[in-house]
């Protein structure tokens, strides 16, 4: 039998030229709203709810008792309570909660891969590698590693976890795509030394004024928050 | 005074994110046309005009008493005179003689360009680096490297001509573009592989079949053609 197909989406803008439908579609914001959604999850939040705009944000919270969170360009929005970092979601804290949580490009591409037909939705990090390889194996679909990239510009974070992952499944997938095989010599190259190299990404440079560092440097860790966050209607609950 | 900026660009469909008003870019289709061009125009050919529609290269052929060439997936498109293979012009067959060109990747994203405002448009392939990187390094403007990929898909031989050309003007510009950075990083890491790291990419497999494998070492090989393809007026010609 031959192996289903997986694909690497470099950009937002580049997820229509792509088959989703039967596929699992992997959303990928590595700084740092899949980081955070895994970190949630982990801790025992219920669900996180990802929506597109602010005003959404805050009626959903209200609606829900959730905590309404968001940030553009590292500060917290005005309105929400809280802010796109992963260490503002401790146990103590987020355990059964609600988090409705407003990103930029991870939110869009998430509904994106709704509107191309996506088979299932789950969302991926480096704090939660492990589950995401061990679901994809699981499940034996096609998959699209969808990056989100800042504003359908390319990044290297996003793109560096699509070779991680790339690195770990592909003995189980059929892979003929010039993007998979940046992605993973990308990885390859890096792994090592992430913590040294993520500074000279640009995304590094635009957060690095607000002091979060040590955020960036958790967001390339691997395994540290193992649950795998599946959508479903309208959520992202621990699978 | 600050330096110029350059940006690479990995598909058409991410042109329009970047600003190319007051900028010089460089179109590259590494496999085959923009390697074809260069060697045209070093072998004498008067001038290239690029043409988007089969139909159009067989009018202005006409209208030219030009040359009518392109191709479909390896093979010379019907009603056209020849193919986009670099072999297929030397001095004894172009000099002095219009060319015009239907390509898909290539033209589609020179047009676009054009309609982004860019000040000036080149053409950049392998066999003539030396010719882009000294004509950049002249002019001081902010450069776009805009690799025009395959039906939309990122591809990594564009990606590594891109790195190539960020290799040897880097410290002439400003360069704050993880795109940059990760064809810089595939170029260094391949350049002395090149050969055998081609046969891995998609298009390979693609071109293969139809007996193009020295088209495509010789589309990788430096400086063999090493002429300046200028856009004036319609015409690509020798600068």
């Amino acid at each position: 039998m031959s192996k289903p197909h997986l694909h690497t989406v470099l950009s937002p803008r580049l997820l229509d030229i792509y088959d989703c439908s039967n596929s699992i579609v992997v959303i990928i914001d590595v700084f740092r709203a899949t980081s955070t959604i895994a970190t949630a999850l982990y801790n025992g939040a219920a669900r996180v709810i990802p929506v597109d705009t602010v005003d959404k944000c805050i009626a959903i919270g209200k609606a829900t008792s959730g905590i309404t969170a968001g940030e553009r360009d590292g500060k917290v929005i005005e309105g929400l309570a809280y802010g796109n970092s992963p260490a503002e979601y401790p146990r103590s804290f987020i355990e059964g909660k609600t988090l409705v949580l407003t990103t930029t490009n991870g939110t869009k591409l998430l509904h994106m891969a709704l509107q191309a037909g996506a088979a299932e939705v789950i969302t991926g990090s480096f704090p939660n590698l492990s589950a995401v390889c061990n679901y994809l194996i699981a499940q034996g679909k096609p998959v699209v590693l969808g990056c989100s990239g800042w504003k359908d510009k390319f990044n290297l974070e996003d793109t560096m976890f699509a070779g991680a992952v790339i690195s770990r499944v592909k003995k189980h997938f059929t892979i003929h795509c010039d993007s998979s095989l940046m992605a993973e010599e990308m990885y390859t190259k890096h792994k090592n030394d992430r913590l040294a190299f993520i500074t000279q990404l640009t995304h590094w440079h635009r957060l690095e004024k607000f002091g979060l560092e040590k955020d960036l440097q958790y967001c390339v860790t691997e395994d540290i928050a193992n649950v795998l966050p599946l959508f479903k209607n309208g959520d992202l609950i621990a699978g």
